[in-house]
């Protein structure tokens, strides 16, 4: 018998630094073969790239299939000397259980894992429908050799998902309060200005960069992107950087760069701002290159079921109704979007990528009902 | 006899480099013995700083005293790969005498010997008045153990100068075309804004210095300074570089920093552009350091009869009658210009700093003809 703290301790105790699995995925296996699902272990490697581990597991072959899905790589430890516990030592102290991996997110697998044994325990063999599991090691890395390249071998074999759920670390403060149902998309850009060096003294000879990227990136800045809607928070855009690097105070440089990103609603896409940034900078002059890449695309579920049964159980386990939120940062939701309605709900996310990173054990405990009520409704409902 | 070609020859190849004097002192020191001038060696050295050897010489005792300036040192050779000739060979092709400091302006330090001795010698004992050599070995490096401690030792020794003639490089192509009659000057500025660091997804829990560099030097450069007057071209404010250094695109800077230089006309003072640089950037926001170092306030002589003297010997030697400019980089005349009318005329400056460094061999015997006919009307008008 599986118990969510027990499991959330014995999967911190693996240091599952991306790429590395140090023995992760055999356990979370295990889990499920005994409980009866069908394991596809799906090593993907890139040519230039560490090969990562990923777990697509399955029970049943109806659908609706409700799939958890989540990751079991973490980010490094950091400063060592900053943690008070063993960052891979899964300890308890005074209601908390510490680790690396603790809220974000293995404490969320692990509760999903209960949740399922507890939930088909009760069904015994009736289960209309399908449970899967989509588990990468490539989150906090790359996330080339992850979720999208899962996605594709899923799509390839035919195996369809109706709705997904992302244990990802969804609420600020407090168990309950908040689920995302979608996230903002995200573009870096990096802009150099070209020109000619020259002399202070003789500006005229020279051809400086720097105004001209100044007015560029004044334009760019001068009005909000957006207001924002009901969904979504205002689109930002944040420089990052400008750099120029010339240390001759009396020489005009060649050229100069400077770097931005843009966080962006659903009123975007990552090619309509591309197009509005070239036209910006076109205003004001065309002697520069323009290289942008998106990480992601803004995206939000509809308001279906997957995200009634989250309010409605959250509410019921916590007494907290949670907010539908698409603030933060990109999660692997923006690749499963693409396959099925998802959303995102997980545990408190306040010491995630942070020394003495930790969860609540009792959030633990209510997490893991709350899964479980998710999946009783999810299938009363659908049989 | 001292001619002009032969001993620019020799003083050029003296590898007197700033600070290193390399023996070119003692040559010209001899020389000027010959003719019977007094000489004073002024080595200087600040703390922190390299010992840098200077002179000056005079001829008679009575007023008026007119003043030959310049420098023996030179800038180091830069690439000695592109030299086609020895940088300290004094070696003469095709009618060009090639070497550094030939042009900027050991050639004109010989060109003063030779008119002088001229002129000495068709007077006879009748110099009524004073004729001296301001020489340092610091103008290239950082201008502190030079002309400015020559001048207070000159002051502390009731040492007069009644007009002063700077030998530098004034002509850009051909020579005669143009004499320096003040110079612009330059104020460097260090510009920092400070903020908050933060991740992009949250701007609003950061504060990003960068919008508000942007918005600053924008409100910088919005205007030109002036429109220039009679004597001077318009002020210039180059920016110079913008750098921040941040390497991680997420992630909003906390601190960002740009430089640059004003060359700035009659119209302004360094004091009063820092007024209004802090004026203007207060517009925008105050969370800044501003560190400014002027390094030469902008000065123009009184046309009087030195700059007529120059013009009208100009003409009589070469045909050219000179423009009287205020354009161009910073020299030791800046100094000058607080003890009495000074105004530069030398040979051509389109080789100086630069490989293969050279001029025309009949550029300097016609300098020293220029030079040895303002003398001879210079004491006309005296006596
Ligand atoms: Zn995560
Ligand atoms: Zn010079």
């Amino acid at each position: 018998m599986i118990d969510t703290i027990t499991f959330t301790q014995d999967l911190i105790r693996c240091p599952s630094v991306t790429p590395k699995d140090e023995g992760v995925f055999d356990l979370l296996q295990g889990a499920l073969e005994k409980l009866g699902f069908t394991c596809h272990r799906l090593p993907f490697q890139e040519d230039g790239t560490e090969r990562v581990e990923n777990l697509y597991a399955r029970i049943g072959t109806q659908a609706p299939n409700f799939c958890f899905a989540g990751h079991l790589d973490v980010v490094p430890v950091g400063d060592l000397a900053g943690w008070q516990y063993d960052p891979f030592g899964g300890e308890i102290h005074e209601g908390r259980l510490y680790g690396r991996g603790s809220a974000d997110m293995k404490g969320a697998v692990a509760a999903f894992v209960e949740a399922v044994q507890n939930f088909l325990q009760a069904q015994g063999d009736t289960l209309s429908g399908s449970i899967s599991f989509l588990i990468t090691g490539d989150e906090e890395g790359p996330a080339i050799n992850g979720t999208k390249k899962v996605l594709q071998w899923m799509e390839e074999q035919g195996e369809i998902m109706d709705h997904c759920l992302v244990g990802e670390p969804t609420n600020p403060q407090c168990m309950g309060e908040m689920m995302k149902v979608g996230r903002r998309g995200s573009i870096n850009s990096v802009l150099t200005v070209h020109g000619t060096q020259g002399h202070v003294a003789y500006p005229h000879r020279a051809d400086n960069p720097l105004p001209r990227l100044v007015k560029m990136l004044d334009a760019l800045i001068a009005e909000p992107l957006d207001t924002g809607n009901e969904f979504f928070d205002p689109s930002s855009l944040s420089l990052t950087t400008i750099d120029c690097g010339n240390e001759v105070e009396n020489v005009i440089p060649a050229q100069a760069t400077a770097k931005f990103n843009i966080r962006y609603n659903n009123i975007h896409t990552g090619a309509s701002l591309e197009e509005w940034i070239r036209k910006t900078l076109d205003e004001v002059d065309t002697n520069y290159t323009l290289k942008t890449r998106i990480s992601g695309e803004s995206f939000m579920s509809p308001q279906d079921i997957l995200t009634d049964l989250i309010a409605s159980a959250t509410e019921k386990v916590t007494g907290v109704a949670p907010e539908r939120s698409t603030s933060g940062g990109t999660s692997d939701a923006r690749f499963i979007t693409h396959s099925c309605t998802v959303a995102e709900f997980g545990l408190v996310g306040q010491t995630m990528h942070k020394v003495d990173e930790n969860v609540k054990v009792e959030d633990l405990t209510n997490l893991s009902k709350i899964y479980q009520a998710i999946l009783e409704d999810y299938f009363k409902e659908a049989s």
